[in-house]
């Protein structure tokens, strides 16, 4: 820690900010510049209570911590990229990865159309929510245990493994029980209990960046996980919220390298959420992949128009398949792939799963 | 609904719109503008489902909601202020109630001390934290259970009803147990089931608003508690995410006539939280009496150079009771009341409470 | 200027940054900690070079300046409260000024009206757009230098002084011969070239805080002013820009408090632009004058609904006079003023100017 | 426009609202709905007075404006994309021009050096700042005319057109002597008087967004360049303020579709203002190619250490060859072209000019 003394301090008054630096077992180093005094204080930031207490005092200035807050989050632990397995997908790796499925799991038949047209269109992961976090409570909330049973029943057709959100901690065991890896959605992103719940299920974590969320504190929730025993998080960019109107968010595609800097952990991007607009979606996809994202996260429905949740934000199967082929030559050019489409007529060829 | 049709649409282009309009129960009412036409959706958008999915269309450039979404929560539903009872503080009346104690239970000495000033001071309500969320997982989490059970003899001591927060849903059943208004906190304040779950209990809910929470948002995660069979909700906000770094969080002071304008909810202003500073504290204070908050709640610790949470934002004791002073006469000056300190030497006077 | 090293330097490396360090004038001091090592570049950071620079350095991790950058414009530079005179008025000192008029000079009758209402309820300083900036081209642009004359028309009737935006360094001869207050909107509050070129007028200067200005930046901006010689400057809080909708702006009272902690200058609030909502004008007051501001400028017009700019944020003369009877006794409360009110169906009092 | 109108209205409220209506030019049009009254008034609201000061009436809810405020700017007036020629380079056609060069014009050495670089690596423009806009008045503010000559001798020498920014009124004639492209800077993004004047040289303008501007408000300050009757405007996105501080401002590359959605102007990204920090440049860069953008602008210096201005930013003349040549195959891949390198030990082939 770095802590600056307010000018002109009696000696009095510094010694007591001296005494107390040590009393919290660090060592203070003094050095007197021109127009104010700094101490340094020697000491492991993370076995000694922290300094910051010391910001209410009136001696002082400023408190700067010296050491990075996220520790097996960082690059620095870790220098090598993370590699994330959900089922026999592996993301981090030079694949780059598509998860794709309706916003709301609605019918069997809607889930199941959509199931098969993003398998036959390259998605190599089915997405789907089941139980819906909604503004107001009047909205339509999701089918609950009926979707994680159509959720199944799709990767049994499919082979696709199933990400899905994880709202509760009374749902952990029976969204555990059904999904491949689970979601902690923006709202959620410091529910802490919840995020700490979903790590010890063991399955891999796709951990959302709340609406406001700095990397930092995105990358300290992520923490949260590896600090309870599980290395498998995937940190996904869903829109931030900004003063502009436009859109509904304001995706940051900068958390692409600015994680990739900061941490060894997959990214994923959510263009869908991200701008809220179907029509933004490609272009969203476009730089995610020049800027190096793991995976991407899309938003699929067979009719938009009639969808019960964000319709506005849904491609429809033509359209994801569009994207894709759109996507792939782009993949190439950074030095990655996307998977190829089924060819047509021909069964899914992808091993089934359960 | 308002929805405006793109500019120079084939008729059979809007009549598809119309078409949908019908399918899902509005009637359609055209008027052809300048530039271009505006189609109203008469029919009750609580009853049917929502017209936004239309924003997907290509015929379609906006869709604008006419009516309020939140309804139980709107001014317009209940015109009178609402009051809400704390066991025998009536908060929403005239008198603007101050709650007060520190940010996290530590001991119980720490504990003891500070209730028993701030109740001297005029306190009405006994604030601390036993479950605390903090940013990253190497930070003190509270005391959890045994910082319930200080709360409870703190509270059999002074006579104060308390308010602490609700983390997790494993933890509603113990914590409606020892507290008599629960804190749902600003990380939290999208967690509908978490909010669900503390309505569900009866008592009365402080309601955060989250970092970046439009009013709406806040209003309507209110509207999960009422729409729950619970009227007892309290607003309180605690400072908002911006662009500014000075102090942690911007207090929008601005929240406290917007709310009482929208909703018969009474509004709670959190200084300490609100700038992340003691030194600001005051002003916060005064500024949300003079403009009609109904209540504050400020974190008081007996020793906030050594708290182990928040240290910097917390008073002394003695720094509440000059803050407290300071107050009564600017209350008096908008026509509301504080509680009058305890007489010096005099036991405490308020009802024992259990 | 503290440097923190990139953890595990070879001492090659770090002994660059050193050399770099001294070359620019600084005397490095070196601190070695658990995990990083720490350099003070121990010299005025006002007298070398930067070394923010240094950010550039691979070997760096961090450089976090320690003196403060604004200078004239600091506390610690000029501890008591400065007081600005515009003619007659005293802003800073034991009164609250009010100043108040149209947001747009329109016509002789609307302004004539509106200054002698106001002047009879007590405001001190006459405001009036007659440049007016504007977000279309195709909105009405201002009266320009017929506004101006009709401005000092006003004065000579009602005694008030003037205050009126500046748009453009074309306009200063002119403005200031007509102004006795000079504003610098919100959009040109880094317009560094127009506001130095009013500094050199030698009047005094209202310098909004832009949109998204930081209070660091704003003092900076206000630094420009002084740094060119002219001691008068007001610091104007009009509205930030946050995610909020419902409002226009979001008022960030805490200004008020962290620039008198800051600064010595004068704070003014102007509730009108800050939420652009009339609606809001009275409790936003009520918050400025408790929590310390100096001065408010607030918009009134005859007929707000037949105003050419801003009529939503408008008072009517009757709501300005009924505001300022509910703001004197809050004024009284902490130890202030505002004008009372002219005694009705006598001649005005105040002195005539010119 | 669309009114709406509060509930349960009495009719004569009602008919006050109709009659303003009239008054102002459009025809009321009245749709009752379940819960609220909406009117929509027809007329051409680019020729009526604004209804928006019907947002003062007690009876009114809310007022939507149906009309886009930004026209010339629009894709609806002109659908097909615009070109931009900066003298012999055209902007927005099938190659995304480079404009390259350091931060500020420091010395005829370091201009010259950077300009050769640049134009060696398929920079098309070369940037430099003569006039610099500094947060704080204690910074290095630019060389000024002696800046302008350096970039004119620097065209004279590589063949490159100039952009350079064009800070205030006074140096109107002066800068356009010597430029090609005129830059207005973000913080005078709504210094309209600027704007004007700058559109009133018939040079193109190179409009950046500011810092906190909406897509729209940005369209109508490129309105006031067309409305002016120069048709040549680039939006060059620079970064948006949020709430995060890992970089100095957010780079908003979602801006590159939408305004191409909205608009048929050419559209610049800034990468080195985007981020604050050299190592995030390419990456920046990969995203903007990848999304559509027209244009770079991108911040090189022969020695970023030693800048004065914006080192931690800067590329070196290596660091931008690489990036060239690592954004050729992604321009290809999205069927776009970026200009090839000099052959080595060649003599520059491009024209001279002048």
């Amino acid at each position: 820690m770095i802590i600056v003394l307010k000018p002109n301090l009696p000696a009095r008054e510094e010694r007591a900010v001296l005494a107390e630096i040590k009393r919290l077992g660090y060592r203070p180093h003094i050095m007197r510049g021109v127009s104010r005094t700094v101490v340094g204080a020697i000491g492991d930031e993370n076995r000694h209570p922290t300094l910051e207490a010391l910001r209410a005092w009136p001696q002082v200035e400023s408190v700067t911590p010296v050491q990075k807050r996220h520790k097996l989050a960082s690059r620095e632990a870790h220098p090598a990229n993370s590699t994330i397995r959900v089922r026999d997908v592996v993301i981090g790796g030079p694949e780059i990865v598509v998860m794709a499925g309706p916003c709301s799991v609605e019918s069997e038949k809607q889930l199941m159309e959509t199931a098969r047209a993003v398998a036959a269109s390259g998605a190599r992961i089915l997405r789907g929510g089941a139980y819906k976090p909604r503004t107001s409570p009047y909205e339509f909330q999701g089918l609950g245990e009926k979707g994680l049973k159509l959720l199944a029943k799709a990767r049994r057709e499919t082979g696709l493994p199933i990400v899905t959100e994880l709202l509760s901690e009374d749902h952990v065991e029976l969204v555990a029980e059904h999904a491949d890896l689970l979601q902690i959605g923006a709202r959620n992103s410091q529910n802490f209990q919840l995020i700490v719940a979903a790590a010890k299920t063991g399955l891999p974590i796709l951990l959302k960046r709340g609406l406001s969320m700095r990397v930092e504190e995105w990358l300290l929730a992520a923490e949260y996980v590896l600090a309870n025993g599980n290395r498998n998080v995937l940190l996904c960019e869903r829109g931030i919220r900004t003063f502009e109107t436009y859109t509904r968010n304001t995706l940051d595609l900068s958390a692409v390298p600015i994680v990739k800097r900061e941490s060894h952990l997959p990214v994923v991007i959510d263009p869908s959420q991200g701008g809220g607009r179907a029509d933004l979606v490609s272009a969203f996809c476009r730089g995610a992949v020049a800027m190096g994202a793991d995976a991407l996260i899309i938003e699929v429905h067979p009719n938009p128009r009639e969808a019960l949740s964000d319709g506005a934000q849904q491609l429809t199967p033509a359209g994801f398949a569009a994207l894709m082929d759109d996507l792939r030559p782009l993949a190439t050019a950074v030095g990655r792939a996307i998977a190829p489409p089924e060819a047509p007529g021909k069964p899914l060829t992808r091993k089934r799963v359960e």
